[in-house]
């Protein structure tokens, strides 16, 4: 294939940096080249010749990191979460001085999730009825999960474009909260059940037929793949991309 | 086999009793005798020699029925609603002046439907979490289906036996009804959508493994099985029997 | 919405067809016009003003049907079977002739299946193995289905051009059988089960996370909503159209 | 509840063994006593006064370990393969001399896959159709799983025992292996896909209706569960008790 791929990681030394690092390693097309972790300087990803960095770090950390790497031309795979307007404005001005720059910014990088959110919002206008059950853990404190938040509000917003109304429901007597929550008209359930790790299952039907679109996530290293395709990727998109599946070419 | 058994149909000229004459004409071990509508005698079924009568008619008229099949020792075979304390012990008081009758009554003849209660209550008290999703057509009134109170009531009632406590459940942050409705303790979700008929899902779950038991109604004529099965086997069971699992030799 | 549609049916009086005649009338933005039957004429759609001509008859009389139809500036949706690359050359030649019209050919009208194939595709090329499970009634002469041919050889196609490999298999000591059978690479698994009607499940996976996507058809309508859709789109794209998802604006 | 009992493990030092000992030091009515190693003397569960010692070793050391704790009047959950008929007769032997102790040998120690077996052995009579689907990661050597030849070799039985007939087929054109392996009678399909650990799914169906029996196994550790259930139970079963679903009171 092409040359092989410079990739640095900050935040090596954590439990996610380091199945990021083991990733890398094992891919035949990527070299791992540098670790940086908290107190140590980022000159090392420009030292080693780096040409991917990725940064799953901290909302605290993160914007200094950015600044530095796009500074210094190398591009980034962003995983830490709280980019609000503001910090992505603050991006988006950083690489116009840097234009052969790229960054990638995405709030999942499990490629099933990711796929999954946007089968279920190309789907969702050709369908009478959608809803979605999310399962997850019994240790998870919010219900439901952020990416079914997520996966709702793409379904609502494609049946709004294509002028679909609600899904049909003649229920009329209902014990409390068995019809799920309401996320823009959208029914979500989640349940909670031991032996589960994080799965999410989106179900569209209507006369005569269903479509079931499911993504099972079994261990904390599913946003490996995710993260190998952003290094691969990102350095043929200048600028800032937003979401994972702006790369997937779908 | 063994000999053939006369089969009679009481409501033979409406929709399911005319699916029940279907599926007892279908069985080759079975023979069927007459149907009795409203107007017709009864004595039909003496004068036709019937063993075993089948009821799926109307609260208003079940009764008058079963007084005359077990007076006249034709074992019945019902799957009409209504049946309150006060009509099962009179139903017995019947039964005990002609104790070589047997009579069923089910609230469910589906086989599927009885045999994944059935598991879901043996199950329940060998995981730690269990939990309820029963998905139907839009055109369901009601919220969570009989079905699924019923599956949650004896999930609860073997759990309390065993002496297991609630399954675990961390949410602190919960969107109104994402967590679905709690019968009994146990959450219960209830999914709408065209396309489908009638589903229920039993979710089971401990340390790294789950267990699922799901039934899957395509059709109305899915108590048709149940039906036979009860007919079969009602003539070697003299008294009242509540339940088509009690017959199922489980 | 926009002014209705003037939507004619060819053999309305068949199972499939009174099905269509069915969905027309039931739906808002279309009109039914008239059904032509063996025996009558076909000027009858011309007569009515028909804009267009819903055609799932027999591969004998569908290219009479056609010449007819496109000769006099009616668009067609057309599930017969049987297009050889010589009877679409034909219709190429044809619709030449009559550039406004528009002519839709498709082998599956359930949105559903058309969708799981479109995304299996768009999916296949993200993970390391795919698989196929095709869960038909026990009535089905062939195994795998024929959708289950076309959606591996899609799967496959998609991964070649993409330059992924075949999906890790260890097996060294089968069962005969047991691993399916094999369509350009892919494992196909077909299952024969009474109380099914036609299901397909595709089975996608990588390290930590797997995506299914299943398509669930639970009786013989549901072709209905994939040719109201055709009708509704067919006089908005002149030529020849092959596959329904082409008109999807996937 | 009742006394707590005292537990100690063979192989303490392995992989399964650690994880049998965090399993037994999490369970609040058992008590870890000691582990023994190769190398170490069986002399230390005599002298730690313990009740029950799980045994999931090897083949060729098991029967020496079982002579010793018998002799003692030590329980035993035993999860080591390799149990042939002479073997079982010996242990009989041994436990005629001490009448108060109790050995379980079990193949399979997930409580999930156990109920699976037990259910559909006991839903098998009751459906036309009967067919297996097992899935596992890619690295799986044999196909079908053992799993899977023992679920299909209890169905068998049971529709035998039930003068129940094959399932009915009526395919006549088969890409060779798509209708999967026959198992005595019953047709089981292996899907190897990355991203999977062990699971098992039985499918049952008759007109109308289908049941189906699903067990995930997500780690390595899902057999914790039902050793702790074993360690539990034996102290009450003197004598030799073969599978864990005899403990299981279904």
């Amino acid at each position: 294939m092409a040359a092989e791929i410079r990739v640095g990681v900050l935040g090596s030394a954590g439990k996610v940096g380091q199945a990021i690092v083991d990733a890398v390693e094992a891919a035949e097309d990527l070299t791992y080249t540098v670790g940086v972790d908290k107190g140590d300087s980022l000159d090392a990803f420009v030292e080693s010749d780096t040409a991917v960095v990725v940064d799953f770090t901290h909302p605290s950390a993160v914007m200094g990191n950015l600044e530095f790497l796009i500074g210094n031309g190398i591009h980034a795979v962003v995983g830490t979460t709280g980019f609000t307007d503001e910090r992505l404005a603050q991006v988006r001005a950083w690489l116009a001085d840097s234009p052969g720059t790229g960054v990638l910014i995405a709030p999942n990088f499990a490629i099933g999730a990711v796929l999954t959110m946007r089968f279920a919002a190309q789907a969702a206008r050709f369908f009478d009825s959608v809803e979605v059950i999310e399962l997850h853990h019994p240790h998870k404190a919010d219900a439901p999960s952020g990416t079914a938040y997520r996966t709702a509000a793409l379904i609502a917003a494609a049946r709004a474009d294509a002028g679909v109304g609600p899904s049909p429901d003649a229920t009329t007597d209902e014990l409390d909260g068995a019809r799920g929550a309401v996320v823009d008209g959208v029914h979500v359930h989640a349940v909670r059940l031991a032996g589960l790790v994080a799965h999410q299952e989106v179900l569209l039907g209507t006369a005569g037929e269903t479509l079931t679109i499911r993504h099972d996530s079994m261990d904390r290293t599913s946003f490996a793949p995710g993260v190998l395709l952003g290094a691969r990727e990102i350095g043929g998109r200048p600028g800032l991309t937003v979401g994972l599946e702006e790369l997937m070419d779908l």
